[in-house]
């Protein structure tokens, strides 16, 4: 059966995240069932990532494998026609023929995540759900330098949720940025948190975000930030940052 | 009666536009009664521009006089608590208080709009409602190039709606650039417009917006662009771009 590799967009708002569930939508059930309609068969995706609850995508990764050939353009369109007729906010931005022993979660060599503050006293209008809004200035400078404590080979246990179901909570954590994305002046700031790592533990990236936006307040140093890594204790971490303003931004392989 | 200027944004979709009407919800009203409420006598809002249905702001301008003195921050704070309460996406960015012949509408010297667009084959995701979808690809340096046949003073007829009240159709633009805002690679590019004038006629910048689309896919030369508007006739005109791509973004006195 031919393997085709798929790269999604969705708003995850109205979803209870990537993963298949018996009661409550998911963005696999949304794509596997607009599949299933043109392909005329049951089709299985495999996500590069699980995105929890409200988290979006602009980039996630999933392959799956159909009986007939076709061409990798005729997915698209078939699947988005199916998407956006049923009101489902995901479309597959690209589709190609991938290699049989491609796997979205498996071959994946490095994922990126990014990670939108609105930093300004009012409310969001235009963006609500679309970034964390937090009222008091943030010192990204700080917050970028306390980042620095968190890259490279750690144990993440402190980032991660006590959900979390991977055996080895160490990670290689190749970037974690924190810059200014858009000033929009009188509208406030728009601040950037980016990272990668070959893969990423539950929650860790809305964990570290959380504990940076601590630095960012004054309320901790890059000092605390790394003696909370040093704890291996999920107690020692700040409060998880929302989902809606995480997105999962691109995979590489 | 000491008068304020408020710096205002929203989200435009759940609205019948900025001014108030009897029978559908309104920007205006919204805000005014989030104001009557703290202020405690009824408020009235001047605003520089009247949006339309679904058009949002990123820095729409507003005046009303109170009967009381309010530190500026307060009445920031009060109104936009009560505009989260009432969960309407609308948000005051900042408040001053003003000279007593200060006009929102009529001492604004130059206002400035922006026009996005998502140039892709798969539909919007997370940016639903925030753009104007265009699946085929668009020639962004001929829109720009034609666009400049539009800056200058001319008898702007063709680009204004049938149902604008301005007595004088003509107007002077001083600014209309089309440039790439963000390339997102597998996910599209963004393309944004961008206008000033002192004032612009109803419907004036979708109607714009809508012809240099044209241009974009080939179907219009700037000739033609000019053309119709030397033709000063409404019928000559292109399209006119929806309500959800266009943003009030500032206004300059």
């Amino acid at each position: 059966m031919p393997r085709y590799k798929l790269t999604i967009e969705y708003d995850g708002t109205p979803y209870h995240g990537w993963q298949r569930q018996d009661e409550f939508p998911s963005v696999q059930q949304a794509l596997e069932e607009a599949m299933a309609e043109f392909a005329r068969h049951p089709v299985t995706l495999f996500a590069a990532g699980r995105t929890d609850t409200g988290v979006h995508a602009r980039g996630q990764v999933a392959h799956a494998d159909l009986e007939a050939e076709w061409p990798a353009y005729k997915i698209c369109e078939a699947t988005n026609g199916l998407l956006k007729l049923a009101s489902h906010p995901v479309a597959v931005l690209a589709c190609e023929k991938a290699a049989d022993d491609f796997d979205a979660r498996f071959s994946a060599r490095r994922r990126h995540y990014r990670y939108l503050i609105l930093n300004r006293p009012a409310n969001p209008t235009v963006d609500t759900g679309r970034l964390w809004h937090v009222k008091k200035p943030l010192d990204i400078g700080a917050m970028d330098n306390a980042a620095k404590v968190l890259v490279g080979h750690y144990d993440f246990t402190t980032f991660r949720s006590t959900d979390c179901q991977a055996k080895n909570p160490e990670r290689t954590l190749d970037t974690l940025d924190v810059r200014l994305a858009e000033d929009r002046g009188t509208g406030g700031r728009l601040i950037e948190i980016v990272t990668s790592s070959r893969a990423f533990l539950h929650n860790q990236v809305r964990s570290m975000a959380g504990s940076l936006k601590l630095v960012g307040e004054g309320k901790w140093t890059a000092d605390d930030l790394r003696a909370a890594l040093e704890a291996k204790d999920r107690k020692a971490c700040g409060p998880v940052a929302p989902a809606c303003g995480l997105y999962f931004e691109r995979v590489e392989y």
